[in-house]
This record gives C-alpha cells, sequence and structure tokens, in this order.
C-alpha cells in the first residue's frame, strides 16, 4: 500500500478530529473577525487553491459577501499596492511556506486587511505571518500529493463559514461525512473499476462540475495530472460548452461530479448531452444513477468533501497501474516555493 | 483562406478604430464611474473570460482596485444575493447574449453596483442590462473562434484603465499595437513553422504565462481546443510548478510567453528548466531570444494585445492541417447560452 493510499484512508478521523477538537478554534476566530470584513480574499496554490474555490462559493452563498482568489502576481511579480480595506484575507496552504502567498499577506496587513491562515502547520512561516490561524489538524502528510489535507481544508472553511452565519443546519450536514467516506472506501473499490481501466489508458481525462464542487472537479484533474501524468482538466460545465465540448468527439473519458441539490438538474442535462459524444462518461455523484456513489444524505453545499475521495483513489491506483509511484511524483516536493 | 483567417488580418484595423472613434465613449465612461466604485467584478465566459482575467491584473496593477471574477453559478444556480455595494461590474461578452451574466448584471444593479457592458453588439441584452456600454467597434465576427473581438475587448479594457487612471503613458503604449501586429502578420507565417508542426502532431499542449499574459496563456489554449480539439491548458508558471510540471516529462508541446518586463526573469527561470524536459518548447515573446518574436517597443502590460495573435494564427493553421473547419468547429454555435 501506497502511502498516498494509507492517508486517504486516514481522511475520516481526520475530518472527525477537526469536526470536535478544531470548533472552538473556529468559533474564536469567527467571533474575532465577524465584523471586521465585508468581502474576502482568497490566497492559495495548486491543491488548497481548489479549497480556495469552495471557500469563495461558501462565503458569497451562505453569507453574500463577495470573494475573489487572489492574483499573487500583482504583488510579487509588479510590486503594486491594492486596496484592501474591509478584507478578509484566507491564506489556504498545507505547509504555509510559499513565498509569494506570504508576501500577498504582508502586503494585505501592512493595507489594512483582516488576516487569517488556514493551514496544516501552525509554526510555519504564513501561520506566523497571519494575524490569526486554524489547524487543520490533519497530522503529518508525507505523500507528495496532498489528499488528507485538502479535505480538512474543506471541512475547515465550512466550519468557518457555519460559525459566521450561526448556521446550525451547515454544522449538522458536516457531522455524518466522515462515516460516509468510511462507508465508501470500504466498498467503493469495486465501483470504481471502469472508470480505473479507462483512465489508466487514456492521453487525456476531462473533469466536469459546477458551482461548490468545480473544486472538485479541478482537485481531481490536478491529481490525476501530478500522479498519472496524464494532461486532465477540470471545467466549469458552463464554461464547458463555450468551445472545449469539442473535445467530446475526441474520446477523452469524462468525469462529471453529479451532487444532489440547486445543480442537480442542469449536471443532468449536461450528462444527457455528454452521452453522446465518443468518450466514456463517468459520473461520481450521491443519486442511484452515479456510476459511483457516495450514498447517504448529502447536501450540496457539504458534497464536495466526500465526493473528491473516490477521485483521489483513482490517482492512487491508476498512477500504480501505469507504473509510477504515487507518493514521489517525478519533478515535485512536497512544499513547493513559487514567487 | 478562412474567415478566421480573414478577421486575425483585420486585428490592426480594429485596434486603428477602437483607438480614435472609442476614445470619447471610453473617456465619458471613465468621467462617470470614476468616483463610483472601490473594487471591480468582471462577469464573463469562454474568450472574453480572458479578456477579463486581463482586466483584473490591469485593475489591480495600475488602479489599485481589487479586481475578482464573478462566479455566476452564485446567482443563477444557488439564487443567493451578494453585497454588490462599492462595486463596478463588468460583464464583457463579444454577443450579449448569455443568459448567465445577464442574470448577474441585473443581480448587481439592484443590489446598487455600477455596471458597465464591453460588447460588440450594442444592442444586445447585455448592453440593455448595464448601466453603460463600451462598443468594441470589431465589426461582425463571422468565424466561430473570436479572435478579433478579443482583442478589441482588451484594447477597450487597456483604454478604460487609462481613462480611469488618467495614465497618458499607457494610451501612448497602445498606438502603435496595430503596426506591430501588422508587421508580424507580414512575416510570422514563417516563423511559426516549427511550432506548427508540433501542435499539428499533437494530443496534448501546454501554454503557460505569468501577471498580464495569463490571459494570452488561458486565449492560445482554448483557441486550440476549439479549433483542433486537443486538450490543452493554459496555466499560470506558478501554479505549474505546483504540481503539472510532471507533464514535461510527457513530450506535450509546450508555449510559453515572455514579454520584456517585470514578469522577464522569472518567465526566463521558467524556460530553462522547461528546456530539460522532454517535449518542445515554443516562446512567443518580444525579446530576440524568443522563437517567435512580435518585434518592436511593446511594454508588458499591453503586450498581451500583440502576443496573442501568433497564438491565433497557429491555431487556424493547425485546424487547417488536421483536417478540421477552423471557422465552424464541431458542437459550437458563435452564441452559447448558459445559465
Amino acid at each position: 500500500m501506497s502511502v498516498m493510499a494509507e492517508e486517504i484512508t486516514e481522511i475520516p478521523a481526520v475530518l472527525r478530529r477537526l469536526l470536535s477538537d478544531g470548533r472552538n478554534e473556529v468559533e474564536a476566530v469567527a467571533r474575532l473577525i465577524r465584523h471586521r470584513f465585508r468581502r474576502a480574499v482568497f490566497v492559495a496554490r495548486g491543491t488548497s487553491d481548489h479549497a480556495a474555490v469552495y471557500g469563495r462559493y461558501l462565503f458569497e452563498t451562505e453569507l453574500g459577501v463577495p470573494g475573489a482568489l487572489a492574483a499573487p502576481a500583482v504583488t510579487t511579480i509588479y510590486g503594486s499596492s491594492i486596496d484592501w480595506s474591509d478584507a478578509l484575507v484566507v491564506a489556504v496552504s498545507q505547509s504555509g511556506h510559499s513565498p509569494d502567498l506570504i508576501s500577498v499577506v504582508d502586503d494585505a496587513r501592512a493595507g489594512g486587511a483582516t488576516s487569517l491562515a488556514i493551514t496544516n502547520d501552525t509554526r510555519s512561516p504564513l501561520a506566523l505571518a497571519a494575524e490569526l490561524v486554524i489547524d487543520v489538524r490533519a497530522g503529518r502528510e508525507q505523500a507528495v500529493p496532498a489528499t488528507k489535507t485538502y479535505v480538512a481544508e474543506l471541512a475547515a472553511l465550512a466550519m468557518l463559514v457555519a460559525a459566521l452565519a450561526e448556521d446550525v443546519s451547515l454544522v449538522e450536514e458536516l457531522q455524518p461525512v466522515p462515516g460516509l467516506i468510511d462507508r465508501w472506501l470500504e466498498t467503493g473499490d469495486i465501483e470504481i473499476g471502469g472508470m480505473l481501466s479507462s483512465v489508466t489508458a487514456a492521453a487525456g481525462v476531462l473533469v466536469l462540475a459546477r458551482g461548490f464542487n468545480l473544486a472538485t472537479a479541478q482537485e481531481i484533474a490536478l491529481k490525476l495530472t501530478e500522479t498519472c501524468g496524464v494532461l486532465a482538466h477540470g471545467y466549469s460545465t458552463a464554461d464547458f460548452e463555450h468551445g472545449p465540448i469539442v473535445l467530446t468527439d475526441t474520446g477523452h473519458p469524462v468525469i462529471v461530479l453529479h451532487p444532489d441539490g440547486a445543480s442537480s438538474d442542469h449536471i443532468r442535462d449536461v450528462i444527457v448531452r455528454l452521452r453522446t459524444g465518443l468518450g466514456p462518461v463517468w459520473v461520481i455523484g450521491t443519486g442511484p444513477d452515479a456510476d459511483i456513489v457516495v450514498p447517504g444524505d448529502l447536501s450540496e453545499r457539504v458534497s464536495p468533501l466526500a465526493l473528491v475521495v473516490p477521485g483521489l483513489v483513482l490517482a492512487e491506483r491508476a498512477a500504480r497501474l501505469r507504473g509510477a509511484d504515487p507518493d514521489a511524483p517525478r519533478s515535485l516536493q512536497k512544499v513547493t516555493q513559487t514567487l
């Protein structure tokens, strides 16, 4: 068993720990910042950037607070100062070591923003640069591809938004998630067989979603790229229809995220259209018509925590079938330092 | 000659017309909105979304005004209301017909935002929905892949920022751009030969840039996907190092945008690393060490208007060499309606 596979199996325990031990910390942060911002700017790279995409949807839909993903080059390459007033800057990073993220947090703090680091290393330079910290408590992650830290970052963001919105139902929706993932991990192996064969043989893979699970699509695509060296692209189904839909004639496998919720009808229409294309279509969802079913009562807004898991398992398996080491992809280090 | 090829050759004339005839309109808009916003939210899809990426960098670097790309699903799928106060909403669309963009503009106006449509159809529903309009004056675009309207949208955004910042030097930097593109179009054919051969034969293409030209990378990638059905991905060089760099071992051709300016040293380092990979690396830039040189004195902040042109020519040629019709890619219409 690879370390990556082992760390995927730790996800439910990591979530249980964060949901119980992290709750006071998250609520204390929420109390401190509640009246100090009117917009949220997320700063992140790679996998954590996808957690940021999820955070942005949560802030906008649950709090009505406009969100944005920072463009670090504005600070680090062009040296420009932006108006940071009224901003909550949320830096999301497993390692907390990327110099560009730290530069943006420094600039934002100097400009009057409230700053918060969500990280797995509370003694990292990023955690020290930010005014406030939330520890995702995932334990040491040894495989280069992030798995349990990603899902923990999603959970920390959902807990933060629940605390800010004083939304008890969101807190309650999070509680069954570890158990649902546990159950899927016990039996999901059989389900992913067909998807695994076609992805293992593929030169390219398309991963599609809308809204909250855009994060999931982008993360599954990145994970397949990192571990298998396959050119995988995560698209919003809306953007996909503005051009990349021509790719359905090329035979690349298509993976679609299909949660039960507001986006469900839209995604169902997209799936019907995709099935007229040449490539196999694999649906990861919560309903019985999905190929890979994460069963149980999962609201759309918390579904990204669970729907990503089959994609992580897929990436680990496909890498091994392709003869690659999922724990240590070539050219990659665990801590990436970009300017 | 395809219609797409013809419309690419019209780009210099379109820019000259916009720079002269559009100036008063842009300045009038700038005067009206100057004191009415503290942040900018761009709403767009497909090609125009890449113009929005450029606009966002311009607003942040030249005006210090924080920018964001809207997530239309927040409005159209989840029906959530966001705080739109202090916002300038800039909808960018060639056709002005996408229902999701119109919904966001309607919601933003109702929420107190200042709204501006930048479009090639001033009688479109989007133009009517927005309070203010800038006409990009590109003339009718008949090929499905947008070319001249994209470059015109970039120019309109640069003119708007120049007027808002009262930055005479930015206006001056725009003036020589049509002439530089004209000159490149006269002789560039020969230069793109090698890049054209490798892209025509490729299953996947990577396009890399940082900062202002991230828009260019994403647009060249989308254009290759639309016209050739090739899986092409535009990456920020910083994000690329957080995972997708493993793709340099797969032999896919890599295209890098290398303007002369603040990002130049960073991009040069990336090129050195890329050249140790297995795929051919093609540099589109302004300096003599580029493979495809758009010569002349081109500042980095206006370089996206010119550096995209070799990529557009590449996409049109590669499509024909692959036996596809660049004017009418399969499964695509000129006006895409997404919800």
